[in-house]
Formats: C-alpha cells, sequence, structure tokens
C-alpha cells in the first residue's frame, strides 16, 4: 500500500573515533525512505537548498523512493554535524543549521495526497499538523518528536497526538512527555489519548512496542562493530512502517514483524557511514538477519 | 542437584521516594537464597554479627535454604543504605559498613564440600578462590563481581576467571573488564579465557547472554512500578543457577530457560522492600509470569 515520508533531508557530517564523513547524505527523511524501500515504494517530502547534489538524490531515487514530494528551493540545505566518542552512546553535536529548514512549507503533491502509510518524522508539529490536513485517506499514522517539541510547542504537539495512530519516542522523550521514568507507564499515559501504538526506542537495548492489548520487548541486534548509529532511529521508523505498508495489515501479529523488520534495517544502517550500507544491502541479507532474531530471542518453556 | 550460594547477609536501609525500609535483611546471599530456593534448595556461605536478629536468618530456613554455612561472629553485621530517585535507576549509596565482612573467611561445612553447582556472588576474589578450594566436585560455577576488584584486585580475579564456568557482570562492570564500550565485544573476550558463559546485566533492558555458539537477548520484565530493585540482580543470579541446580543441565536450551527464570525471580524481587515479596511468592505466580514472556517476546517469520 501506498506510503509517505515526512522529514529532512541533509548534509551530515560524522566524526568517531574511526573515521570521518563530511557532508554525506543524511536527514531523517532520508534514512527512513531508504530503510522503507526494502519493503514498499515510499514517497519522499521534503526540502534541500541550491547546494544539494543531484547525485545523493539519484541515490534515493535509485532505491526506488519516489522524490517528487522534495522540493529544491534557494538557500542551503539543513546541516548537521556531530560526534560520537568511542562508547558510541555518547554523542555531540558540533553544528545544527537549519537554513531551508527555517521556511520549509511542506507540500504534497497531488499523487501523494491518497497515501494510506504516513511517517512523519521529527519536525515542527505544526508541519506535521499541516501534512496529515493534506492527506485524504490515511490508514495508518506515526510520528516522531524531539525534546525540542515536547518543551517548546506542546499545544501543537498534542494537536498531532490527537490525530495519530501511533508514537515513537526514545525513553528520555518519553519521560520528557508524559512525567514518570517509568517508560511502560508513560507508553500507557499515551495510550489514554488517541493512539492505539506506542513504540520505545532504547538505543542498543532495543524497543518496547505498547498497545491496550499487548506489550512487545525487542532486542536490538548485537553487533560487534558499530561504525555510525547516525539515523538508526529513523531507519528503524522507515524499515517498521515500510513493512506495515508493503503487508497493509496493522493487527499486533504484523506490528511485531514490523518491529522485527525496523530493528533490522537500522542495524545494518550503523555499520557505515550515512547510507554506504544500504546501497549493498540485498533482499535476502535483510531476510537473513531478521530470521536471526529467531535464535537470538527463542526459550523452551520451564520445567517447574 | 546441590547448589552452593556464597554471598553477604547483610542489614539494608533503603530510601525511596514512596517509602523507607531501614535495617532490613539483605545481602547478596540472602537475595540470591531466596530466588534459588523457588527450584532448588540452596546451601548458603556468609556471616553475620551478633547484632543479626534470629528471625531474620529463620526467614531464610523458611524458604528451605540451609544456613549451616552462615557463621555468627562477634562483632557487627554487614549494614548498607542506599536512596533510590524517583528514575529508580539512580542510586546513591548513602553507607557501606563492612564490619564483620572485614575478616569474613569462608569456610564450607563438611556437607556443602559436594556442591555441583555453585554461585560465588560479589566479594573478595581472594575468598571465591577459597571457596572453590574447599569444593570437591562442581560441575558449573558462576561468579559475580565489581568495579572495586576488577580495579582493585585484578589478578585475583583473574585467577578466579581461570576456574569458572561462567561470569555475570552488569554493563558497566563488563566494559570496564574488557576496556570496550561494546557489549558484545566485551562478553567474546572473556570467552576467550576459561569461562563458557558470559551473563551481561542490563538492569530494565535485561540480559544477553552469551557463548561461543549463541547469543540470548532477553528483556526485563516490564513492571510499572518498582519499589525497590535492591537485590535484583543477585536474585536473578540465584534464580539463574537455582533452575540449572533443579535440572541438572546446562546446555543452551536449559541455560535460556534459566536466564527465563532468573529474570522472573528478580521482576518479584523488586515489587517489594527487601525479601517482602518472596514471602507471599509461589511457585504458580512465578511460573505465570514466566509463560507470560512466550507474549512478550515471541513474533513470527516475516513475509519478505
Amino acid at each position: 500500500m501506498s506510503l509517505l515520508i515526512v522529514g529532512t533531508v541533509a548534509f551530515d557530517t560524522v566524526e568517531t573515533p574511526w573515521g570521518k564523513a563530511e557532508r554525506v547524505l543524511g536527514g531523517s527523511g532520508t534514512y527512513a525512505g531508504f530503510a522503507a524501500s526494502f519493503f514498499s515504494t515510499p514517497r519522499l517530502v521534503g526540502v534541500v537548498g541550491e547546494d544539494f547534489p543531484a547525485q545523493y538524490l539519484d541515490l534515493l531515487v535509485g532505491r526506488g523512493v519516489d522524490i517528487e514530494g522534495v522540493q529544491r528551493v534557494s538557500g542551503k540545505s539543513f546541516f548537521w554535524a556531530g560526534r560520537y566518542e568511542e562508547d558510541i552512546n555518547i554523542r555531540t553535536t558540533l553544528a545544527t543549521e537549519l537554513n531551508v529548514l527555517e521556511t520549509f512549507e511542506p507540500v504534497l503533491p497531488e499523487s501523494y495526497r491518497d497515501s494510506r502509510f504516513v511517517f512523519l518524522a521529527n519536525i515542527d508539529p505544526e508541519l506535521q499538523l499541516s501534512v496529515l490536513d493534506q492527506c485524504d485517506d490515511v490508514e495508518f499514522s506515526i510520528i516522531d518528536t524531539m525534546n525540542f517539541w515536547i518543551d517548546g510547542n506542546r499545544a501543537a504537539l498534542d494537536r498531532v497526538l490527537e490525530r495519530v495512530d501511533a508514537v515513537l519516542l526514545n525513553d528520555e522523550e518519553a519521560r520528557m512527555l508524559c512525567g514518570t521514568p517509568n517508560l511502560l507507564k508513560a507508553a500507557r499515559m499515551v495510550l489514554e489519548g488517541n493512539p492505539k501504538l506506542v513504540l520505545i526506542k532504547k538505543g542498543e537495548h532495543g524497543v518496547m512496542m505498547v498497545t491496550e492489548e499487548s506489550v512487545f520487548m525487542f532486542p536490538g541486534y548485537p553487533l560487534e562493530h558499530v561504525c555510525d548509529p547516525t539515523g538508526a532511529g529513523d531507519s528503524f521508523a522507515g524499515g517498521f512502517i515500510g513493512y506495515l505498508a508493503k503487508t497493509g495489515r496493522t493487527d499486533d501479529e504484523t506490528l511485531r514483524q514490523a518491529v522485527v523488520a525496523g530493528t533490522t534495517t537500522a542495524s545494518y544502517c550503523c555499520e557505515d557511514f550515512s547510507v554506504d550500507r544500504y546501497g549493498k544491502l540485498t533482499l535476502d541479507e535483510l531476510a537473513n538477519r531478521a530470521g536471526e532474531f529467531v535464535a537470538l530471542t527463542s526459550f523452551k518453556k520451564l520445567e517447574l
């Protein structure tokens, strides 16, 4: 089924103890689009400046991402720079230049308006609302957000939450949004509103998915070497919604499979800088690693 | 099969935002003993002072723990005090009084020497070695340790590692022991030595169990309210080794079940102060919660 992704398309400069990647292809929309492309044919909405190389956009097109909705406007593209420590969980943001993102108004091409599955990456909740207004026939919508909006525009974020089916939060955001350190409690507080599904991302510790009926705990894929985790959360989201769009279902069994799909895709994202690993990734590899999770998580009933 | 547990038997004073427990029954040997008692009949080695109430020891006996190896010596019992924040992951140690532990020399009663399964909780590695020397016929041994010994008596700890089958570490200890932030890499570095099994405890995020053949990722039980996590790690260890002792097996399938047993037991530990929840816990409850993990973790093969 049709899938819409709205997010950033950006230049990233990333330093790790093992290397540096300068002004490479990045952004939440990019990562989610690449990840989703293994399962579905996502339609991407975003914005780039005059400085954005056509080759970068070609990479998206090469993976089957529809970029009709990626506007090119005058000015410079969104730029982010960060450094990771040897403990890859420790990240320092070195630069965030919004540039063309400051005046970004997402406009859906006519051909996108019938999108049934929608992922709104972490952007201004006012823009998330504007996108929802432009969609005619949403079956399942999921948003990401961040501290900046939880603190800075809670009213708009609450209006978004009244309209979407699912919310993606990292552990820190969940605690902030709900004012409780307990992640399960936080998830259940979100479920008291409109959302029927909360996904809490715990980095290397995996994901907790909570619905009214079910809790699903899923680990991160154990990688012995993480090259660059930038975009892993957006890759998870892209793989998750891409899998749902592929199947056209949102029942508990499919949602769990989508968590596996998202986690597996995100693990590849971490294996190289930018979207480089995705360029070589095959669906067979993906399926094999997704299959490895059976051995990683299965156990027999206790003898008691 | 016979099970030996060596650890502390102590007074704990614990403060949380929800209450305070003063000079209650605590200690690594206590928690591990209680947890193991649901699966096996552990033999406990430890030390208390003249001030230790007989009723506290009676609680252990009431759960079927053999306390012949718990010495009572002159002086005051080991005392620990700590405070947890609303975010229960944040703990401040307010007092640690070693008291009788300072001169503790574990002596195994004759009847303990044939123990087949052995858990050596976090004590001086020299003492762990002394216990191993007193055992005649160990089939499976597991140790816990801590930063203090990794930094302070690495030589002795290395000698212990040369002799035991399994090591229990929390994430921070694993990183420190192996000098790498990557937990899987750290586990595999430990496996290059004598141990055949590494269990990395990640608190609420669960456990990663690594052997040469297999990695098992298991989540913590999602509790909406944690009353007091003191002793959860030792409870995990006790439930884990207790289950192995019960079955008498250490194959991969049983080790995974033991992780489930340990995790489930530890979750109950967190529901009340001290060992209070264990006093009311039934094996049926335990079996039911262990069974819940099937629904919490299971998923179907992806359609790709």
